[in-house]
């Protein structure tokens, strides 16, 4: 016998205010990205697990929920993560629009488990993805679209950190000497900023990335003074260009971190603000595998809605209103319309507290309490 | 094998301009709901089956779409409903709240099949609902505040049906002859405008209730001639008064009716309008069972918003501006601070068309395609 009011582990009610700044949050953010002209889909929650799965990694594949469902006998599941969805819309049912295609979403994701930091088995993401390109251009609209709505919610301190996932197998591939460590070795190392053991294995060229990690300028200062080929030196020029058009944000680059990362492409990102300790969103550039098995490249970030709440963001102060018995209704439409949240009192003796309202209708006035 | 964007049946992606239609549609509908003091709470997509369907009625129950968690073993639900959330918050986290307490939600809801009228199984439910009372006051509350919010998303010619479910056992109960037949039966033979089952069986004082259907003045006329308890009389007067407080809503009344109002008590209502085939809204008063095994009292309704987009309601018209490569950053945030959706151009040779734009930016001024 499950007690009343008891959820499962990991699932939460959002009551008010909370509730209400998560809504707010969720308007401020899609109608930044609308402005841009992303416009909006909505993907249903559940779809076949295969399919869904198929757009995820292998760890995120093992935290869909899945069952069976009753109708099909297939296997489905509760999406964890809304970016994969939007880009299968945009090979499939608008294979045909115009490129670049700019979509967003927000909504509920669910996962088997939560992680320590944030044990919640449920929350809300939403986002904005750029779809046709991964071009620079796209790159600094995305990136200063993520800091712009996340500005308007008024969150502070933006910090923005960004990665390269892809840097250390294009310098190989480039030439960049290996010696005697194969590429995933060579990355491990400098997981491990272990310099010793790239020079013992004779990968001591890639070294220098291990101290072109940190504040932004001066990690891009000491990259560009490596011999790079010439298609990294255009994407780093092009993270100095994207950079240089965000004020006052700080913006750090770890050019080998890749860890969160592996579905991007040639930048990654995560972005932190003021009280909040885990990101409050995350993105970059990554392919999706169209039907016919090509890679249309594309862009995006998504955002977590509930940072923002748990920080303090979103909370809408209504002005509320009690209405004494009897008062007519076009005196609250005349309320209403003037933006107060109007209370109509079910008994004479109703206190305006007793609905966290701030005033009462005194005879055509509102009357502070 | 799943071929790459096909969905489980009965379920669908929302695109543009259906997706943001919906989207202004939860907006406007949970405005009107704020307005009048209604707070917004967010259930979880997943709970116990045993608490979910604790609270549904058994046809109810067997839709609901379950899994066993991967983490505790106990079987979830994904919800079919939102309302019997809503009022487990209220008899429990928010049970010490000031009453009335007056709470709105939105958000999707999922079942195992769809019915031939409406085939989707994933939709998307909004509501309010008023708890620690259904007296009249409460009633005349919510129903306006229904008529209210359809009316600002644009929908006409407004309809509502009024049932009164537990009229035939109220009747019954106050000394009304059943003759030979149990309360069922006469349910039953009413359900079937049976006036000659009725009769036969002994319970002709029930027969005129099948006449007093229709529209609802003519149908009150009728039920104030019968010879009516007190307590039905009162119930009768506060439905007069509420349906004449509504001006330019079709109302009528079928007293008897009880399908798909298992769960009212002394009012139950659906909504109608213009260009929508079903339902686009129910409710109704109810009692919620508290932990402690009393029943609180409570009215409130649900919208369907997937009905009042298909109606085309809730279209948001954005004025598309193109920008040309080189538009200044400052010119875009003044074209999108009154109002425009600024579209980016990546090429030289972009057309505002592409983007679905009306306008492309000549200069400083915006000119007409």
């Amino acid at each position: 016998m499950i007690p009343p009011g008891l959820l499962p582990e990991g699932l939460r009610d959002r009551l008010p205010p909370q509730a209400e700044a998560a809504a707010a949050l969720v308007r401020s953010l899609t109608a930044s990205f609308a402005s841009h002209g992303y416009e909006h889909v909505q993907p249903p929650m559940v779809e076949y697990e295969e399919s869904l799965g198929s757009r995820l990694g292998g760890a995120a594949r093992r935290e869909l929920l899945r069952f069976t469902d009753p109708v099909s006998q297939h296997t489905l599941a509760l999406r964890s993560d809304i970016t994969g969805q939007v880009g299968r819309i945009a090979v499939t049912r608008l294979a045909a629009a115009h490129r670049p295609l700019r979509l967003s979403y927000a909504g509920l994701v669910l996962r088997v488990r939560g992680s320590q930091l944030s044990p919640e088995r449920e929350s809300v993401q939403v986002g904005a993805e750029l779809i046709g390109s991964d071009a620079p251009a796209a790159a600094r609209e995305i990136i200063a679209l993520a800091v712009e709505a996340l500005r308007q919610t008024g969150l502070a301190d933006l910090s923005l950190d960004i990665t390269i996932p892809t840097l250390v197998a294009d310098l190989a591939q480039s030439g960049w000497p290996l010696g005697k460590a194969s590429l995933a070795e060579v990355q491990s190392l400098l997981d491990g900023k272990d310099s010793g053991g790239l020079a013992a294995l004779g990968a001591g060229a890639f070294e220098p990335l291990i101290a072109a990690a940190g504040p932004a300028a001066a990690a891009l200062a000491r990259l560009f003074a490596l011999a790079l080929p010439a298609h990294v030196r255009a994407r780093l020029e092009s993270i100095a260009a994207l950079i240089a058009d965000l004020q006052g944000v700080t913006v750090t680059l770890d050019p080998t971190e890749r860890h969160g990362f592996e579905y991007q492409t040639w930048i990654g990102f995560s972005l932190f603000g003021a009280g909040i300790l885990g990101e409050v969103g995350r993105g970059g550039a990554y392919a999706i595998t169209t039907p016919d098995d090509t890679a249309e490249p594309a862009i995006g970030f998504s955002l977590y809605v509930d940072g923002l709440v748990d920080a303090g963001l979103g909370v809408t102060d209504p002005r509320r209103i009690l209405l004494p018995l009897g008062t007519p209704p076009e005196t609250g439409a005349d309320l209403r319309a003037k933006g107060w949240s109007t209370i109509a009192a079910f008994n004479d003796n109703d206190k305006p507290a007793d609905f966290r309202c701030s005033h009462i209708l005194d005879g055509v006035e509102p009357r502070l309490i």
